[in-house]
């Protein structure tokens, strides 16, 4: 008895995890909380695409895919970027990425490997990326590993509580595919100025 | 082995009440099923609004949230209502009120608190809520918590089996915000005439 | 300590096969994949259909249901078919037919019962469906049970490995609507010829 309430608790605390966004951690990216996509490099496929034009299929990098192939953008070659406007400023503490879960992709080739992330505090609603005059930072630089979950947490590695409200994701390499790259989901974490870090909430 | 397969069977039975709208309760406010909002307070931001208007993003208060933030419909100030007909009469016999869960949420002071449920049946297809002329019968007054689950669901007081095919719930208070109040999700669940009580089938 | 462990990692495994699709196995026949629907037997309600005209509704039957009642294609009568186009030619291994789960279903007398599922390799990108010319193969017959899990996965029969790129589904009976037929989500599983069997993958 005493087990089977182990096992209830467990079960519910972890479906209550899976219920609430997959990770249970606030996404300042997520597209209706108030993130957008300001740029991406070139999509793939479609028809003509026009320089600094944000796809209308792009906001798919910022909304759950729900373990759905195909839910996800795709830019064109194995390397690009993206930059996203979060709903706010915060001081950014984590990013996901998310790629289709292994079970049911038909070809996982078109994953990202090699990111590295960035941010930068932009504020006025500029989409208009002058980043040569913003103080950059290099949030972290990391590799998304197809044997692992699907949805992949890297922390921010500098221990500076600097603001931003703006994410730039370069990807260097994907895993094999010569013509695109898919982006199922990016997600950024953090905290908002005011309230307390969520490491600390989590500990 | 024993104990694994004790796990086993709860895990699956849980994940298939997840899997089942989250709670596994038949929903007679659900959009796809045939409910339908009537009429609401005020809609918090966007443009005009015409009183008696149903705003075309109303139906998110009979959608699944997929616990997602920002699936929600806004009303203005800390107190309002809505009208919902249900997809057929039925018995009721509770409510669910739904938010968005704490780890994903970004604030969750515009979550309802105070609420009072009523219902009536009006049959004719008129949007027109004539309800003085109706029996109106108060099915329950809760407080929605939220330290608690993210959909909570309140039992209807009455043990009388009156019909009803439309629902209205009043909020008076919300946990704190002065400009707005978010409504994720509303169901009701309740038996059909001809059919055996939801309780009595659980037990 | 052992038993928890036991019972987290069970939890894990299930969840995450939950969030992968609700199965975890690739699915041929999903619209995000690219499959689409050929051609079906005549809809229920509606206005006027015309014959061998796909309703823009029918996309349905390929996509997920998230457990939502309602989120399906009606067929008029109790006996009716689709074709669906796979997103590529595989050797066919299992195909699942999925309704909605009892404890969330208004009533599902609108299930398909006893069915028939064939497959051919038509390759020219025709909607034209000239079966007698094809080479047709039974890949299955099956009862939906209503007493079973809502998405009931057979094994297709026959141990030969011929290619199929379309699928067709014949449901003779309902359990019970003598108006129409509810198709919530077919799919179709399989390999490609280059790679490894699914049923191999899994042992
Ligand atoms: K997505
Ligand atoms: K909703
Ligand atoms: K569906």
């Amino acid at each position: 008895d005493e087990i089977r309430d182990y096992a209830r608790e467990i079960v519910e605390k972890e479906i209550e995890r899976h219920a609430a966004d997959g990770l249970g951690m606030v996404d300042y990216a997520l597209a209706s909380g108030g993130g957008r996509v300001l740029r991406h490099s070139e999509p793939y496929g479609g028809g003509v695409w026009f320089l600094n034009r944000v796809s209308p299929e792009a906001g798919k990098m910022i909304r759950p895919s729900f373990g759905e192939p195909g839910q996800c953008f795709p830019l064109k070659g194995s390397s690009g970027f993206i930059e996203i406007r979060l709903r706010s400023a915060i001081v950014p503490e984590a990013v996901t990425l998310e790629h289709v879960a292994e079970s049911v992709a038909y070809d996982r080739s078109s994953a990202p490997k090699h990111c590295r992330v960035s941010g930068w505090l932009q504020e006025q609603d500029s989409t208009d990326s002058e980043v040569g005059s913003k103080k950059m930072l290099l949030l972290t630089e990391f590799t998304y590993d197809l044997e692992k979950s699907h949805a992949q947490t890297f922390k921010v590695e500098s221990a500076s509580s600097n603001l931003v409200d703006t994410i730039r994701i370069d990807f260097t390499s994907n895993h094999g595919s010569a013509t695109h790259t898919c982006i199922y989901r990016l997600r950024v974490h953090g905290h908002e100025p005011s309230s307390v870090p969520m490491l600390e909430k989590q500990s």
